[in-house]
Parts: C-alpha cells; sequence; structure tokens
C-alpha cells in the first residue's frame, strides 16, 4: 500500500524562502495569529494526513460507495475521519469569524489541501465541495441565509455541493432545464435533474447543502436567464437543525474511472424547496465564485497526486534491483544495480520532482494572492484578483495535465507493476484523469485565459506579470550563477507575449484562431510560469549553497532540479509555440463530413 | 457502449495504394494465394472483430476473470467467441503447412491483428499468446516438439503462454530462480513461479504450452545461463492429446488496472515435466524470436486501441450539443453546435486519426518486412531484418505512448462522461496503459533502438534507412506540390544523423548518455518515422486529387491529415531534440540521497 509523508520542509522552503509567508501574513488584517498558528496547522495537518487519511486512500478506492434504498454508503472510515476533521476545527479555519470561522487566511487552507489531496483525493472532496458552498454564500446570501447554513458548513456538521451539471450540458450552462417556481413565501420549488454531483448524497454530515443553478419561470434564454439556489437535503427546523425531508434524491451513483471513495450522485429534484442566492438570473456569476476557487482546488488536486506518486515512486526505485548501470555497477554487492541508478528512471523520478515542487510554488504564491484579493486593500485587492483571474486557468489546467503525465511516470517507474492494483500507482493516474475534465475541461480553462483573461483585455494583465518577470531577469542576471536561467527565461518572458499579439492579431481576422491556440498556448504559458518560480528557487539555493548550510544536500537538490527543469521540461515550449501558431486552418480545413471516411466506406 | 467499424477503406489504402502489397506477395513464393485471399480474409476479420468481438469487450472489462479451485473462469462469450476463431481457421492463417498451417504471409496476420486489438485487447491476448509460442518452437522446437505441440497450437485447440518474468525480475531476467533439473528420460522436472502470465490459465482451450524460461543446475550466472522448455499444463498422452494434469497450477490472478478480461497468472511450476528448445543456455535468444513479434504484435495494441477510441470520439462530438462556434453558430436551428466546431476538439481528434493512420502505414510497412524476413532471398531476408530490427523498438514505444495519449484524447472529448464506465473510453485508457509497460518497457525499448540497433553499428543501419528518406525527399522535392512535406522532413531525416551522431560521440566519454537520451530519441524518431509516411500518403493524395478521383473527399481528408501532423505533431521534435542533447548530467548530478529531502526531513 502506498504510503505518504507530508513535504513539511518544501513547504517551509516555498512558503518562509520563496514567499516570504510571514511577511504576507503580517500585512494582512489579524494576520499576525496566522503567523502563530502556521506550524501547528502544517504540523497537525501532516498527522491527519498521514495517520489517518493515507491508510484509507486504497481500501477506500477499492469498496467505492454503495448506494440502497437512496441510502449512499461510503468507505469504511471516511466517516469517522470526516468527525475527526470536524473535531478538529479543520473546516471553520479560512472561514468568517461571523459566523463561527476562526477567520485565518485561506492560504492556509491551501496548504493543507495539498496534504489532503495526496493522502486520499476521493475523501478530500466531501469537505473539499463545502468550500464553493460558503463561498457562494459568504458572497451573494442574505444574513439570514448565511446564519442558517453558513453557520452549519463551518462548523463542518453540514456539508455542500455545487449542482451546475446536466445530462444535455455540463460547460454551456446556458442549456439547463431544471425549474425553480416562486412561492408566496419567497421560497422556490426547484425540480430537475443534476449529475455528476460529487458527494451528492452521504450520511458523513447531518445535512446536506445543494447549491443549485436553476431556470425562474420568466428567464431570459441561455446563460443570462441563470439563477442560483440553496436547497438543504433536510428543511431547517425552527431551531436551525435538520428537519424534514425536502424534495431532493440520489437517483443512481456513477461508476468512475477513478475517485471511487467519493460519491458522485445522479441528483433529482422534484420540487425541492430551495431559496434564492444573489440576484435573479444572476447565478452563473455567483456560481463563479464558487468555480473559481474550485478550479485552484483542481489545480491543488493535480500537484497534490504527482507528490504522492513521486513519493512512492521514488521509494520503488532505491528497493528494486535490475540490471546494472550502463557505465557499470553501482552496488556490486547486490545482484543488481537499485533502478535508481538508470539515466531513464531517473528522468522520469525528476520530472515529477519538478512539476510538484514547480507546482507548489506557483500555487502558493496563488495562494497569497487569493489572501490578498479577500483581506487587502481596495487597490491591492483588485491588483491581486487581476492576476489571480489570468493564473487560475494555468494552475488548473496545466497542474493537472502535467499531473496526469507525472503520475503515469509514477506508474511507469514500477514496471508491470504499476498496472496491479495492490501498488496503488494506478490508482493515482486514475484518480488524477478527473482532474483534467471536472471544474472545466483544460480546453475550457484554455479558452478562459488566452480569451478571456489575455486577449479581452489587450493583453494588459499578461503585461503586468510579464513585466514582474522581465524586472526579476533583469536584476538577476547580474548574478553570474543566474545566467543559466535568466537568459532563458528572459528570452521566453519576450517570446510570451510575441506569441500573444500574434495570436491576437490572427484572431481579429477569425475569432476561431483563439479555439485553435488555446490549449497549446496554456501549455507554453504553465512552463515559462513554472520556469520563473525555478529560476527563484535556483537562486535562493545557489545563494544558501555560497553562504555556506547544514542543509547542502537539500540545496543542491533544488539547483539540480531547476537545471533539469530548464534542460529536459522547458524545451516542451519549442512544440507548442509551434503547434499554437501553426493556424487555425490546420484544424478546421477538414469537412465534419470526411473525418469518418477510413471506416465508413 | 462503444462501436467499432474495421477501417477496410483505408487498410485498403494502405495496403494497396501506399505499400503496394499485391506485387510485395507476388514477390514471395507462394504469394498469388495471399493475393487471392486477401479480400477475403479483410471482410470476414471485420465482421468477427466487429460483430463478434465488439459486444464482448466492455462486459469483459466488466466481469472479469475470476479464479476458484484452481479454475480460471473467462467473461461470457469468450469460449465461444474462441471456438468460432478456431473454427475459421485463423489460428493457422500464417502458419507453416508441415504442421497444418495455411503457410499465408505473416503480415496478413498482422492486419486481422489491428481489428482483433481494436475491438477487444483482453480476448485478442488468448490467441495472442499462441503466437509467441508457435513461432518459439518453429525456430527452435525438435521436430518431434513440433509434431507435439505446434500442430496443436497451429489448429487452435492448444493455447500458448510465455513465462519470463518471476516476482523479483522482468526486465533483467538474468535474475530468474527457477530451475531445471535433467531427467534421464531427455525431459526436465521445471520449478518456480513466474507472474503476469497473460493468459496463463482457462478452460478456452483444451491445453495450455506453457514456454518457460528456466536455469539448468549447472547454468553460468546471469542471462547467459538461461534455458528454454516447453512445459504443457497437461502432458500429452499417447495419442498426443491432453492427457494427465502436469505439475503447473495458477496460483492467483492479478488485480489490474486494465484488460479485465484477460488472465494474468502467478503459475506455479512444482516438479512440472518440460522439455528443452533449443540449446542449453541460449534460452534468452530463443526468446527473442518470440519477443519481436509480440513487440510489433503490442505496437498494434497501440495502434488498434486509437482507432477504437477515434471512431468513438467522433460519433459523441457529431453527436453532442454544447456551445456556438466562436466564429458564429453552424447548427443554429440546433439549441447549441455539435463539438466538433471547436478548434480544440478538432485538434484531439485529428491528433487520434494522424496517429491511428500512420501508425498503421508503419506497422504494415514493418509487416512487409516480417514477410521478407521469412519468406525473401537470403540476401532481401538479410536486409530485411536489419530494417525490421532498427523500426521494431519504435514501433513498440512509440505507438504505445501515442496510443496512450490519444485514448486519452478520445475520453476527453467526452468531458465529464469521458471518465464514466458506461461509456467505454476511459476502458480503452486502461488497456492502453499496459502497452507501454509490457513486452519491455519504454524506457528498454529505447535502449534496444538507441544502444543495440543504431549505435552498436555506428549508426550503419539506420544510414540505410535515413538513405531512403533522403532519396524520397529528393525526388519528390521536384514536385511543387510536395514541398510542404519534403522540406521539413528532408530536414529533419538529416538532423536525425546528426543528432545520433552527437549521442554517439558522447556516449563514448559515458555509457550513461545512452540512457539519459533514448527515450527522446526514440520519440523523435517515431515523430520522423511518421513523417516519412505521412508525406507518402499525402503525396498519392495530392496525385488523385489532381487526376480527378469519386473519393475526393477521402484523399482530401488524407491530404488535410498529412498537413495537421506537419503542422501539429511533428513539432514535437523540438522538444525531444532538446531534451535527448541536455547531457546525462542534467540525469544524474543529483545525489541518489538527496532525492527525498523535500519530505523525508
Amino acid at each position: 500500500m502506498p504510503t505518504y509523508k507530508a513535504p513539511l520542509r518544501d513547504i517551509r522552503f516555498v512558503m518562509n524562502e520563496l514567499l516570504g509567508y510571514e511577511e504576507h501574513y503580517k500585512a494582512l488584517p489579524g494576520g499576525e495569529e496566522a503567523v502563530e498558528v502556521v506550524d501547528a496547522i502544517l504540523e497537525e495537518g501532516a498527522k491527519f494526513a498521514e495517520n489517518v487519511l493515507t491508510p484509507l486512500n486504497q481500501p477506500g478506492d477499492q469498496q467505492g460507495c454503495k448506494l440502497e434504498d437512496g441510502k449512499v454508503t461510503v468507505p469504511e472510515g471516511f466517516t469517522e475521519a470526516y468527525q475527526q476533521y470536524v473535531e478538529g476545527g479543520w473546516p471553520s479555519m479560512a472561514q468568517n469569524p461571523e459566523f463561527g470561522g476562526q477567520g485565518l487566511p485561506h492560504s492556509l487552507g491551501m496548504v493543507l489541501n495539498e496534504m489532503i489531496c495526496s493522502s486520499n483525493l476521493a475523501w478530500g472532496m466531501y469537505p473539499g465541495l463545502s468550500h464553493g458552498a460558503m463561498s457562494a454564500l459568504e458572497h451573494h446570501g442574505t444574513d439570514e441565509l448565511k446564519q442558517t447554513y453558513l453557520t452549519k458548513l463551518i462548523e463542518g456538521t453540514w456539508t455542500g455541493t455545487m449542482c451546475l451539471t446536466e445530462p444535455h450540458c455540463g460547460t454551456d450552462l446556458g442549456l439547463i432545464k431544471t425549474k425553480a417556481l416562486p412561492e408566496a413565501d419567497g421560497s422556490f420549488k426547484v425540480s430537475g435533474t443534476k449529475i455528476f454531483i460529487s458527494a451528492g448524497e452521504h450520511e458523513m454530515s447531518d445535512n446536506i447543502v445543494h447549491l443549485v443553478l436553476a431556470k425562474l419561470p420568466d428567464a431570459p434564454a441561455g446563460s443570462k436567464g441563470i439563477s442560483l439556489f440553496v436547497v438543504p437535503k433536510f428543511l431547517p427546523d425552527a431551531q436551525g437543525e435538520a428537519g424534514e425531508r425536502n424534495g431532493v434524491s440520489c437517483g443512481s451513483l456513477e461508476h468512475k474511472m477513478g475517485i471511487h471513495g467519493n460519491s458522485t450522485c445522479v441528483m433529482n429534484f422534484d420540487s425541492a424547496t430551495g431559496w434564492m442566492v444573489g440576484q435573479p438570473n444572476k447565478g452563473l456569476a455567483a456560481m463563479f465564485t464558487m468555480m473559481n476557487a474550485a478550479r485552484i482546488g483542481v489545480g491543488i488536486q493535480g500537484q497534490g497526486l504527482i507528490e504522492a506518486s513521486y513519493q512512492n515512486s521514488l521509494a520503488y526505485a532505491r528497493d528494486r534491483l535490475q540490471m546494472r548501470a550502463l557505465s557499470g555497477p553501482k552496488a556490486p554487492e547486490k545482484a543488481a544495480d537499485p533502478i535508481i541508478v538508470h539515466p531513464d528512471v531517473r528522468r522520469m523520478l525528476l520530472t515529477q520532482k519538478a512539476f510538484s515542487e514547480g507546482g507548489r510554488a506557483l500555487i502558493l504564491y496563488t495562494a497569497q494572492l487569493v489572501d490578498k484579493v479577500e483581506h487587502g486593500s481596495d487597490e491591492a485587492s483588485k491588483e491581486a484578483d487581476e492576476i489571480l483571474g489570468l493564473l487560475t486557468p494555468v494552475v488548473k489546467a496545466f497542474l493537472t495535465e502535467v499531473g496526469f503525465e507525472a503520475t503515469n511516470e509514477g506508474l511507469q517507474i514500477f514496471g508491470g507493476h504499476g498496472f496491479i492494483q495492490e501498488w496503488g500507482m494506478e490508482q493515482f493516474v486514475r484518480d488524477a484523469r478527473i482532474t483534467r475534465l471536472y471544474e472545466g475541461t483544460t480546453g475550457i480553462q484554455a479558452l478562459d485565459l488566452l480569451g478571456r483573461k489575455v486577449l479581452m483585455n489587450q493583453g494588459e494583465t499578461l503585461k503586468k506579470f510579464t513585466k514582474q518577470i522581465h524586472k526579476y531577469c533583469q536584476t538577476t542576471s547580474q548574478q553570474e550563477n543566474m545566467h543559466e536561467f535568466a537568459k532563458p527565461l528572459s528570452e521566453l518572458n519576450k517570446e510570451w507575449g510575441e506569441l500573444t499579439m500574434k495570436i491576437g492579431m490572427n484572431a481579429m481576422q477569425n475569432r476561431d484562431e483563439v479555439g485553435a491556440a488555446a490549449v497549446d498556448y496554456t501549455m507554453y504559458s504553465g512552463y515559462v510560469i513554472l520556469a520563473y518560480f525555478w529560476a527563484q528557487m535556483a537562486e535562493i539555493a545557489q545563494k544558501k549553497l555560497a553562504e555556506g548550510t547544514d542543509e547542502q544536500a537539500y540545496y543542491q537538490a533544488k539547483l539540480d532540479t531547476a537545471r533539469f527543469y530548464y534542460a529536459r521540461l522547458l524545451p516542451r515550449t519549442r512544440a507548442h509555440a509551434a503547434a499554437m501558431t501553426a493556424g487555425a486552418d490546420s484544424l478546421l480545413a477538414m469537412d465534419e463530413s470526411a473525418f469518418g471516411l477510413c471506416f465508413e466506406v
């Protein structure tokens, strides 16, 4: 069974040495407290992930969820783990004190989230979905809704869901058919079918708070006619506790490739009582409050799974004896060398390492932006929000794409054994596969990045970010030992702007050029952004090594990983740059009817 | 449930228009017969794949295999399908007439094999493993062994396995522990445990013929001390039929990520009676006869799965309505446009199409080499064997790597539905995942290509192949409409040689440079080789379009796919070229003990 140890050393490196989290927290209102508790949170979170969640991960995959008589049974131990999570006060950590929260910065929750995703992704989605619901209620709910629902969600005794998708529409929410009929008392009767509802039904919590997209009777067509409703599994009674059963039920559970421990439900709403969240027909905007946080959360899932896979493939690579190194035996006393001596095994390990650590830096940088948006001054908040908007689709798409690649490298290191369930490596791959899909596929993230975040304001936001990289390169290029990083980074950063301009010009002629370039553009952007963080990490390492440190091996490894990233992974930008500028014709020339002529004739 | 239609139009394009199969067959001894039966084989094979195997594929995945009281139960319908296969005379098609075969060229079997792999990979492995056993017996067995075992295998009433791997060794077969003790009567008592034995136990056939690697008591250490034995499940009786049970049993079935319909067994040999195949201590060489054919077979699996995935993702892309095209509605009468209008969906479809059709061309080219090795004149056979040796690891590694990518693109086109088992797209992904591992991982194929096939004879074999491409480019560059292909192909072909030289020079200083470059070198080679076939296919299409044809749409699609390949996939060579020349230091610099410092401290 796979093991997991929270990478506290590296999380601290990123927080303290790379991103100056102490100063960051001190600049936030009430941030002193965050500085005080960060160590306790890291250590307690690590214990929970290592000792409680990790042992439940493989059994949870094997047992899955069961639906009987409308009741969903989750894998053994999941409910108890959730109780421990609630008792530990984790759900309330980053929530509003007015409704029972501890008011700590969101970034702390994101640090914890990496550990949860590494140790048990399927379990993590039960509390994970509550975050979206809390976020929507916090920003768009009335005080009464907040008192009734947010308080319980923050307490953790109730959990939440996001009910968006219907059988005929996922990406295109303008097509939804779920209806909400207004009642005289201000409530609504919600009817319709929602699919792919993660944590849609279970008995881990006393009640489930569904955030549901539906249409009012007089709603305009399309995405401008969608409203958001809160629809609880049990209607709150006079004391605000779970009371009478509402008209919501789980019709069936999906049989999925992975995340078997999470109940993915078809949810039937049959004149269920609900209340509107936010304004009529503005539900999509309210939902996006949930979506953005959720998208970063899925990026963290990608990175967390890489870390988990890496730790286990590393252990195997050190243990498994097979063949001699081409350059001569490295462990002559053994029957063969451990496979970590083979360059190609190292290539796979380093790919995992570089994406996990680089991804962590990107995520925790994004986490600071989230803190600033929430707690910063108006101007700081606005500025952070802009960059956060730019980075969110990259975090989501890039880290899940490389997450799938890297968990597959982990499997590959095990050879044929990687294909066997017992070792757990194929579970990481199956679990990682969903991250490229939900909360908006890679293609959708890419359109968001290139279409909305970059081109819609003529690249102004991108310029702010590339300017930051440009300044960094200018400064560091004065250090000789940083040339190997600053020079290629500077060139790529410049090219990034040029490619953007080129695609933007083409898009003025033909809007399809955006869709034709978007995914390659997103992957390119991800590689450049990670290169920016790897340069900074290399700089810190170089400095430490020059000054002298009792952790020389740690900093040398950091520097070596940066070099690996620049030498072996960053050149992929060449392929993406060529593909994204190949033009829409290479995709659109073929007539739709001709795609199948090879087998239809 | 997924559907499948054998791509006969495209198979005929490759056989007749691209590779001149009629002339190829006519040049083989007895090849006239192949010309006569090829159509019947294509059409009967298509029916069998479409109507018999395809409907069993998804149920087979869901039912899996079961072991009870030493007996393995295969999914429903598998045994009956195998009986039909035997009754149809398929096992004997390309086998030696002396032992009951029809003596048709092997290439015909490979054409059939694509269809089997597309329609039901797990089922296909039951007869598939027999091929390896037949090949080893044919080339290395005594006449007596052939009469006893080969005849039955060719008839199909008995099936075969390859028993190589043991718990502690897969790649490194020199470490095997299975023992073979000589008996007075010339037989051997074989004892040991083998794992990952595909089709190791079942009751689909009357007997199972295990080809087992084991060590003689006085064998030299390592891979020079391995011998090959035939060990049947039932000892043949006086009539040559399955008689007394031998000391072979299935200890357990592996729980795998995919190919659930195939029984992957732990096989225990307990003083089982066996007979040596070939010379003592030369078992590895005899096994390689089986391995090379098996490796091409796995490449076909990769390509076959792409084709199956493509056909289903295309159907979905035409059917699923979601969003409007960025350039304006394409199906204004519908609620939304079919997703095939979106450029990124087309990018994924075309990626599948380009790899499937390009892969088919490469495979059927390789198939001609197999025919020539088997049936050609001494000189033609030797020449073919050399190029076949070069291409085999590329067929295996490249087509399974892109096979995994392309089946994942197929899943991705389905959005969240792709993750749901019902649609069958995730089964293609899970089934495809094994192909990167078994019969030698991608890393092992890459060492075979770069280390053995290319560098061991100073690139002489490679030169023969690049010279062929060079000549092709010279000729076609005279046609103006071929410039777009001939120019980039010619440049890459030249670069291929230069990169090889560079790595070869580095490897003289440090053997680890081979391992450090090998996988990127293999992928690079694959992209160039496919570009060579795509150029040829484009040339044929251009010619047909210029001449006029009543299949204009087919040839235009072929040309468009070639252009897509050159514009969007071929640029990946840039990333691989950079990575392969990055040097071994980027992989070996880090101290082994430092890999885990991020989480071990």
